[in-house]
């Protein structure tokens, strides 16, 4: 109902600049979703498959996690408390299930696939293992590393080698190693994923191993603290997330998945996996407001160009075209439209041509040290002057 | 260490949380689209007919606003400077037509809708009156103010009344007056539409006047600063907009939309308008993730509830149903989720019911006193307990 | 491109505006004093005496609870788990004093007081009773309300009444009561204070009673959650804070501080209390830039008001000055200058005048229905036109 | 006045999330200082004196600077239009001085200090120079640049060489040059300072000549559009600025310490100066909460260290004790504390040393590649374990 003339009437101010004082309680408690977009047949889900709580050495109880992911915008979360590494145990006793169990009902109530995992925590080699989609944890407490691994295949279990590259279990040299004992999991179907990321650590040589043995590729957040300790989610930070490619939004969906390597590494506003998902994610992603373009003579346009997801793109020009000048650098933020200016370099054309604009996208990577190759498609109806 | 004269070294810090130093070139020129969704059959058009340049009392080249316009997610503005009030004069020799000969090539350049306008700006009555679509603004310089309305009804304008209820042109009683000059300028077919927002005022009567007489109810800001200084766009603040439901994106187009009343108005997160836009909106904006729902017995279930739009909904519960509980209030923030949990209240059921929840949102109104009433569609499979 | 394997990789972007990229390592572990001015003869001391953690019905490790303090710029705070509700009990067997022993180690290494408590948590009445300053909470486990209550004063602790006005123990008429067993115990010697705020509620029935009784006001956070999922700390947002006017910043400081009531309660961005603190408060929070002013005739001269803290202020003229016009109305956000216009309405007067512009803050209360009665204090030499 | 108990009670909340509906009236029009802080026996003036408006080619009218300045906490402004570039002047007929005498009032209102100046406005060399401290801007509109620099100096003008590295205005090979006019100019006395910023653009060379022939060291925006167009001012991000170490706030005193060379540069978060202002800078901005610690044994302790400045310090340890452990990093946000942890590597020690803890500050530049050397101050009670 509005009564009076006066300005005060219905105003909305943001206190970002500590400009007022807001009369409506707070909606400190909502979601927002992470725009990534659907890629042809599959769901993109936003997963994170390594996560602790006070159930090992996390600092929250089990169902913090499912609201976090909840606000945060994911599809699933993976509860991966340590096996053998226990510093609560004097307060709280030994229960490998008891976190899944508890976060679960949790999980049902916010629509968020909450899996049972274990985090299989041993010196290097072979390091630590995350074993996903278990039935029962408990029974991967056993002496030998191997037994345990053993136990969650027989489970069914989904598993894969974390953080590959931690400064802590690293030999004097600081080189990143792949070990054999990682070749004898590798060929004995025991190993079938690693970590590109985890947390704020990128690990290019897991990258290059995963795709030539091939392993599905993994980014999680082994997150520990209340999450917003350690990410600025209000600042567009992010932890870590495995894009996975689903053919449905489920728990089978999710496993069919990861068996198929279909996934891509989120991590620090960087994507980095196959140019099969890549290419089709960007595609999806940006979009030139006019595909279609008339120049005369040599008087530039402004291409509008607009990114529709969370991440931002930063594009390099990768080549040259004789018809056409357009910009070397274009950095495109995300939910937000940018010019480009394209101007003729041949003036005396008088006709319509289908032509790509070649890019590199700088922070997406489909290797160690290459980026995606792609473009942006336009028509150009060039008129002489 | 600085090494190259480039203006990349001219490091932009964002410092939201005082935690980083940025090492690229920052994107301050960029779009944010205005979220408000289309009606069926029409483009949702974000117009502002009312601001003025450094050619009347405005502080800005007149190219500035269509940069301003542009940035902020606009279609078209209207340049409407005074034609009587020039206190730039002594420096800016009189030009009636001259600031939007400058801003329309601009918008051409960045695809903005830059409409030819003026200020008829005389005391009370009729006080302030904006004619948009003029083909010569210089004509409307006379003596007799109606002659300057009748020049501009023989350009084609569409003409409407400013700020009906400025403080400033008030009777020492403070009681916003409708006068006999403004039947006689609607009678005459010389008066169209009517601000029912002007800036961080809203005008109550004005809504009640549009609605009943009838006029084209607007919303403009009548910026005279740059635009921010006057709203914190950053901060989620915005100018007052018309939104225009037009056929087609173009000058016509917003014309055909005025004259036919096809217009809402958005201010200060509120929207004002008639039912049969309002509701539309309000569907197109608002979804729930799944709408059908199963419950067995009494046990509850949330609903989730996801806000397209830039505008939040403050939904109050208008009715209720006998089948079901269901929150008192909802608060549903831009682009996020929210939960609202409902449970049977007719634990003895076993069918499948279609049913709406009842809401009123108290930030849409459909009158001065009226909010828009609507709710929230629910399939219900309800199961005994 | 990718080549190292350090967390540098890990690249943080700040997308407040979505407008670059990031390249040094983020400082998300870092403390923002509350700024809040000393009274002469004493420090502001910032803190939280209502505190959970898994020990009871909490949801994080007790040294979060220290973590966020630190951060937050809190002194101090007290852990008050429940003594008698326990719902982890199944999975962390029963310890009264432990989360207290894990938290204060943490606390000594970030300079964090952490004050050992209990929540006795009972029907109404007597309601909740919070016991800080303990030394043993386990030997308040007892059967009887009236022993616990006892032995918590046996131990010299000073005893609060939790959430007066608690929807949850209220009777049928939402009338928030003062039974005859807190007269009991304020007779007794067994009732020091009385929570004004906890959480997001304030009772102002409760600040009534403190002032009369009186009793030492409180405002606690009650908090269960991680701190960051129920208060946007980012955005300005700020948990319920007791201040603290202490001889010294220990223990023992804040415990005579607290049995001399001398207190004041920031809950919401506004402050409750009595006269004697909030009027220093204010008067060392909020300076003019220049206290001297000359008016010649009616020229209106610009004040320019600083508030030095985190507190706005939001200020009513309270009363008329025969010689100078000045604001009806001025909004003091924290840390900011605003303007305020004055003018001579005596333009006769040739002399210097020292004058007090009258002004109430309707955000700092000394009493339910009272606001602080204050002025900005000028002098003003009158210059005839 | 508080009369209920709910939890609407009183609620502040922030948009910066889309959370809440604000029922004050916004205080957008506010001056937030910039807290850098005064040199023993001088007050640190923000300064930016190279500043277009419409009389020239900039985009706004002369008051919008003084305000633009004001809000963004500066003490003093330069108007700087060209004399010999002047797009506008079709339709705003050239007069040199107005820009300034429009200005002038606005900056006596709001306490903010204009200077009356010019841009000479040639090809390289001399290229672009500004003079400042005029007294009749119109004559130097002259057609030789030797006779309108001679007409500057015999005004009492400070002059100075912009952007010497202005790409537009660089050879071929892109060197950064300094050309025989530019000694010319120096040995007659005609060129007293340098741009080592403009806009966001810093040049190396420019820093070194300024240090070596000497000239004192400027840094300015050379803003065009609005503000705010250019710089996200509410995200942290800031103009150009020239902080001049003066005896008093006033235009004499700007101009005694620019003749003086008392100036740093202060742009994209670095200063640049001589190492007599920035080391007392530095330490004036940055405060140990505690100068002594006391380490028994190899028992690390935290140092909390508080930056009071609106300028981030980015230091690398640059030296080792043989005492002490320390970090090799060290990030200190603006207005935040942080924890460095300190050990003892010494353990048979039992004594008290004064220890200076070397640091290197990369982000205040002493050189074009040389950082500011210098340290934590801190007294250490060694104990034996």
């Amino acid at each position: 109902m509005i009564t009076k003339t006066s300005s005060l009437l219905g105003l909305l101010v943001v206190w970002a600049l500590a400009d007022a004082v807001v009369a409506y309680e707070p909606v400190v408690r909502s979601r927002t979703p992470v725009a990534i977009p659907d890629l042809p047949g599959y769901v993109t889900l936003k997963c994170d498959f390594h996560i602790h709580t006070v159930f090992s050495d996390g600092l929250v109880w089990p169902t913090v996690r499912v609201e976090e992911a909840w606000r945060e915008g994911l599809d699933a979360i993976a509860i991966t408390d340590h096996i053998e590494y226990l510093p609560h145990q004097r307060d709280l006793p030994v229960n490998h299930n008891r976190a899944y169990e508890i976060a679960r009902p949790q999980g049902d109530a916010l629509d968020i696939i909450v899996i049972r995992g274990s985090e299989i925590t041993r010196g290097m080699p072979p390091g630590h293992l995350n074993a996903i989609f278990l039935t029962d944890s408990a029974a991967l407490d056993v002496e030998d590393w191997r037994e345990a691994v053993a136990e969650a295949k027989r489970q069914g279990a989904f598993i894969f080698w974390n953080h590959p590259g931690w400064s802590a279990q690293l030999q004097a040299d600081g080189v990143v190693r792949w070990y054999p004992e990682h070749t004898e999991l590798l060929e004995a179907g025991l190993l079938h994923g690693i970590e590109v990321a985890n947390g704020r650590s990128v690990y290019p040589e897991a990258l290059a191993w995963g795709l030539e043995k091939p392993l599905t590729l993994l980014s999680n957040s082994d997150i520990h603290n209340p999450l917003n300790l350690d990410y600025q989610v209000h600042a567009g930070d992010h932890r870590p997330l495995t894009l996975v490619f689903a053919r449905e939004r489920s728990g089978s969906g999710i496993q069919e998945a990861l068996v198929a390597r279909r996934t891509v590494v989120y991590a620090s506003h960087r994507l980095m996996g196959e140019q099969q998902y890549l290419e089709p994610l960007f595609a999806a992603a940006v979009t030139l407001r006019t595909s279609e373009v008339t120049l005369a003579g040599n008087r530039g346009v402004n291409l509008q160009i607009h990114n529709h997801s969370d991440v931002p793109f930063l594009l390099e020009r990768s080549g040259a075209l004789s018809e056409l000048s357009f910009p070397a650098k274009l950095t495109l933020p995300p939910h937000r439209t940018v010019l480009a200016q394209v101007r003729s370099t041949a003036t005396d054309l008088s006709e319509s041509r289908a032509l790509r604009l070649p890019y590199r996208v700088t922070n997406l990577l489909v290797g160690p040290d290459r980026s995606l190759e792609t473009g942006l498609d336009l028509r150009v109806n060039f008129l002489p002057k």
